[in-house]
């Protein structure tokens, strides 16, 4: 064998959406910058529950700058529906919905709590202003 | 022309996902009791960011009297996702992660204050508490 062959630098391995598409990487694939060889689970994902087409057309209705955030929220909700088929990422909405009323009950239980024993102190503070005349030292 | 031909029934208008796909629809399209005709964007939605495809087989993975939840979330992330490509429907939980962390802080400094007005309010009571000694009842 020519020794040039083993000189030769060690092949880089396709990105994992090509690999999934059984198609050749070449070196300005555009997915390769987000789906890296070493995580092929991202892309199994969006194939998944988005579909190699789509993922591809709802990159390309996206700046470069942006991409990487599309691909990150892509990624989130495939992965969010495989595991939850019914509700998806929605289960998360509905999730932080119930926190958000939890906390404005518990705000409002607060709010009236400190209405209350502002006014309680109110009460007391009156009571107290009408001591002084009471006092020993005024009634000297 | 044939006076049966009048007097047969208008036929049902195809549901929106076969009319999408050009196929004919049939009594038993299971796609139909979630698309219905009249409601072509629904499927529209679905069909752009998820693909016929990938609708048709999750909906699969889902129980039958699950399904129509299934469809309302998968119409509501495609709509979110054609919305905003970039974020989809984690814009949503964005929005509402950082409207629970006002709640929070609002319900922090709520806390602060009535912990701090419940302290003023002990004062008061405790100086009243000495006060019925002064008192011309008790200095009888």
């Amino acid at each position: 064998m020519d020794s040039a062959v083993w000189a030769s630098p060690k092949p880089e391995l396709p990105c994992a959406a090509c690999r999934t598409l059984h198609r050749k990487c070449s070196r300005d694939c555009t997915l390769a910058l987000y789906f890296p060889a070493g995580e092929p689970e991202k892309f199994a994902s969006v194939h998944k529950v988005f579909g190699a087409s789509n993922v591809i057309k709802m990159l390309q209705m996206v700046d470069q700058e942006k991409r990487e955030d599309a691909v990150k929220s892509m990624v989130y909700e495939a992965n969010e529906r495989l595991r939850d088929p019914v509700h998806g990422c929605t289960n998360a909405i509905s999730y932080l919905q119930k926190c958000i009323q939890d906390l404005q009950l518990q705000l409002k239980r607060t709010r009236e709590q400190l209405q209350e024993i502002q006014e309680h102190s109110n009460h007391l503070l009156t009571v107290l202003m009408d001591v002084p005349y009471q006092n020993p030292v005024y009634q000297l």
